[in-house]
């Protein structure tokens, strides 16, 4: 009997508690002990027959002290009912489950939420009003990708997408959790049970959501965080785009009881959401207020959008999601939305002929860093067709060829070498931003963009001495200048474009 | 005794009429033959006492049957007066002088317009609505550069600048005729006579303007249009900027009646007007009335910005000169507009520190290639300066080193190929443009600027043939493809960014 089977057992004579069993987290979870931002799971044993999925409701109260969370549970298919959460707070947790069919409701138990282990620093959240930090208060800076249908593509394509999101270390993923079209007969499961090529909307397929929540588990393992999109409109073949919103309702609460105790999960409730022609604004709103109301663990929220934005402003947006590449605007944005932004979509490296798909590499590296000197981060996206090749379009999984991804990854470590959020310099004479992690001015980055000065009086702040460095970010070079400057500057530059300085604060 | 003497014993004894003498256009002209679009002048002997700049008016009447032309004249110094004339059609002319001295008015004298030289077409004017085109039909696509003080630097530098601009083949320069701030000294004279290095308001200096003149000539005799600057921000050493309205008036009215004869003669009533901050926007529009009024040859008017616009819309003005490199913003312009638009300063390509200057050659090409599928046109500058080097800033005058000229002209000799003014296709999925010569979509160009797709499907009109050129703006190859391409044309093209496809109708 291996031990799922004997965990079963368990919850078939009333409740079992399960760490991350199932999961490939590293969490070091047992019945009774689960790490800090963990996923703490309940299994219970109830009614397999009628439709669980319409007809039960299953939860748990989980209580500290004066506090109780209450979470929402889901049904996983052949009568096993399962309540997941993710303990924010160490020490004594007892917990209660309720339900309104038999065997649910009533069950108690216990655990105790223990320390993090090394690499657990938590969900990420806001910080700063305009950057990222986990939970630990360990700064993230998000340099994603975008692999909408990795995780429902083949399994070797899979593999391959993790290799390569292991190689080129991006932290960050945009991926569907509804299928989109590929080719025939694919995927080889959907999240609803098919007939004649019909989604059931009445039911799920637990398979299909055990399946993809093991790939959100495999990129935390890589450190890698899961920007899951809800909706988009790529699935018309069966109609993904037009479901019911009381089917789109279902989906929303069924996907956040599974999956809102993954503590790398952010949610982007849909990609370019006003392609999906049907919808009215309030739909989407009332979803998010959904995902507010079921995720106790207050994970990231946004949409993307194709054309006209979603109001970023609104108040339970965590982040804008952008597909524009009008860096210029930050300085309105920041004001209107006061929230951090992430340009989603800046077109791709690739050679496709679709105008968004076709960027050189030294393009979307430039845009990069345009957006991260305009206070900003970016998403990376590769669509490069590579003739009699199976490595697919790393847009939808697979292995990149292009030639950004090392870039962006020398730039996402310049900025972790400072560990500061930057925010741009309004009104400087050439694009630059400065952060700070306690003293003024710490660190102040330039880009040069296309302008190639021979040499610049940098105006840096006075009172203050910095050490200097040029930096080339297509050859990834970071070239110290010997000694300290101060006040007005004048420092030769190499004479080429898309050069950097930065300036760091004795 | 020279010709020139002779000249002035002829006018002495009252009046002679001179074709090109002392300019340096191959006019063919005599004292009785002008070519058409030549400069046929009265000399006149009145009054040198008093100040003859303030007091005295001279002028002319043209007649040819019952069209009158009334043209100013202007004081010469030395008790010579001038009345100066581009004849604009062929035949018999009659003329009498004007004027409120002894010995001005009253003359009398005829002369035949004889049929143009050969590289005579006439001065260049509006075709087509968006575009250019000399008097005698031939288009002109303006490709131009900046040289604002090349007339008043040394000679050396006026040498190095018209063999500079012969090398390089532009064909418009931008040019102030006040001198701007170059250095202690300089310029050696200036248009007022100067005491204690001060203007004297009240006079002009003839030699000045004979100087310049010449140097207008020499760039004709390139086949270069003199776009001339009647006002700029760059001479407050001598209060150029904030000199009196009526002296304003007084040197615009003397600056026609000089040089509105010559034929390759544009008015750029500012540079950067809104730099002059003590002027009032009725004072432009009304010297803008003077040089309608003035200038009998109507030669092309605008006036140039920094900031805020003038509104090109008002119908003094023939062209939008425009400072920015918004090229997007081409279609509500010429909807606005219903003009020609030129860019006219887009950046220099460079290397000094200022945001301005310091372009590489490519990021200058490209917006050329950008200006031009947008319907509009482009003016070239540089800043680089050379160490220990006495070549000068060309934007000043002086020899260029940049790598952006050769491309320009590349760009200028395939639009006078197909000979057609190009407007953006709307709605295109890539930046193109068209034009026709008589057929509907004669020739269709495209620029992928930043976009490298491996190939495209190009949406060639139906019910016609192309012949397709695959180009590379900046290697300025043209690399034709065989056979000819109708209908949806599917092209495989190089993979690299900047490049553009052109296609010529069979």
């Amino acid at each position: 009997m291996n031990r799922r089977d004997a965990l079963k057992l368990v919850a078939a004579a009333g409740a079992a508690a399960v760490g991350s069993e199932g999961f490939a987290y590293a969490d070091g979870a047992t019945e009774d002990r689960v790490e800090k931002w963990g996923k703490y799971e309940i299994e219970l044993k109830g009614p397999a027959t009628g439709n669980p999925f319409l007809e039960v409701s299953v939860g748990a109260e989980f209580t500290q002290g004066a506090r109780t969370v209450k979470v929402d549970g889901f049904y996983d298919g052949e009568g096993v009912y399962r309540v997941r959460w993710m303990p924010d707070e160490l020490g004594a947790w007892q917990w209660v489950t309720t339900g309104n069919a038999p065997g649910l409701a009533g069950k108690k138990g216990s655990f105790t939420c223990v320390e993090p282990t090394a690499e657990n620093h938590g969900p990420v959240g806001v910080r700063d009003t305009f950057h990222f930090a986990h939970a630990d208060g360990k700064r993230y800076f998000p340099f994603g990708t975008t692999c909408y249908a990795w995780a429902f593509q083949s399994e070797r394509m899979q593999e391959l997408t993790l290799e390569n999101l292991k190689r080129t270390e991006f932290n960050k993923v945009r991926m569907c959790i509804l299928p989109k079209s590929l080719g025939p007969g694919e995927p080889p499961r959907h999240p609803f049970p098919m007939v004649n090529n019909k989604p059931e909307l009445t039911h799920f397929d637990p398979e299909y959501f055990r399946h993809f929540e093991q790939r959100v588990a495999d990129l935390d393992k890589l450190g890698v965080q899961a920007d899951l999109i809800l909706f988009h409109p790529y699935g018309k073949e069966w109609g993904y785009d037009t479901m019911p919103q009381e089917v789109n309702e279902r989906y929303v609460r069924y996907v956040v009881a599974r999956m809102g105790s993954l503590r790398n999960v952010w949610w982007s409730l849909a990609n370019e959401y006003d392609l999906l022609k049907t919808w009215k604004m309030p739909e989407w709103d009332h979803l998010f207020h959904v995902i507010q109301e079921t995720d106790v663990a207050g994970h990231l929220r946004s949409i993307h959008h194709s054309g006209p934005m979603y109001d970023y402003a609104k108040p339970w947006v965590t982040h804008a999601s952008l597909q524009t590449y009008d860096f210029d605007k930050m300085a309105e944005w920041k004001k209107a939305w006061v929230k951090p932004v992430i340009f989603d979509e800046v077109q791709y490296e690739g050679n496709i002929s679709r105008r968004w798909g076709n960027l050189s590499g030294e393009e979307l590296t430039r845009r990069f860093w345009l957006g991260v000197t305009a206070g900003a981060y970016c998403t990376h996206g590769e669509v490069i067709a590579v003739k009699n090749s199976v490595d697919g379009l790393s847009a939808d999984g697979g292995t990149m060829h292009g030639e950004s991804p090392q870039r962006i990854l020398f730039l996402r470590k310049l900025l972790e070498e400072t560990n500061v959020g930057l925010a741009q310099i309004d009104g400087a004479y050439y694009r630059s931003a400065n952060g700070n992690a306690g003293k003024p001015g710490e660190v102040i980055l330039y880009y040069f963009d296309y302008h190639r000065p021979d040499d610049y009086t940098f105006p840096l702040p006075e009172g203050a001495s910095y050490k200097t460095e040029l930096i080339d970010p297509w050859a990834m070079t970071v070239t110290p200048l010997p000694g300290t400057f101060k006040g007005k500057s004048d420092i030769t530059l190499s004479g080429r474009p898309y050069q950097a300085v930065r300036f760091r604060r004795v």
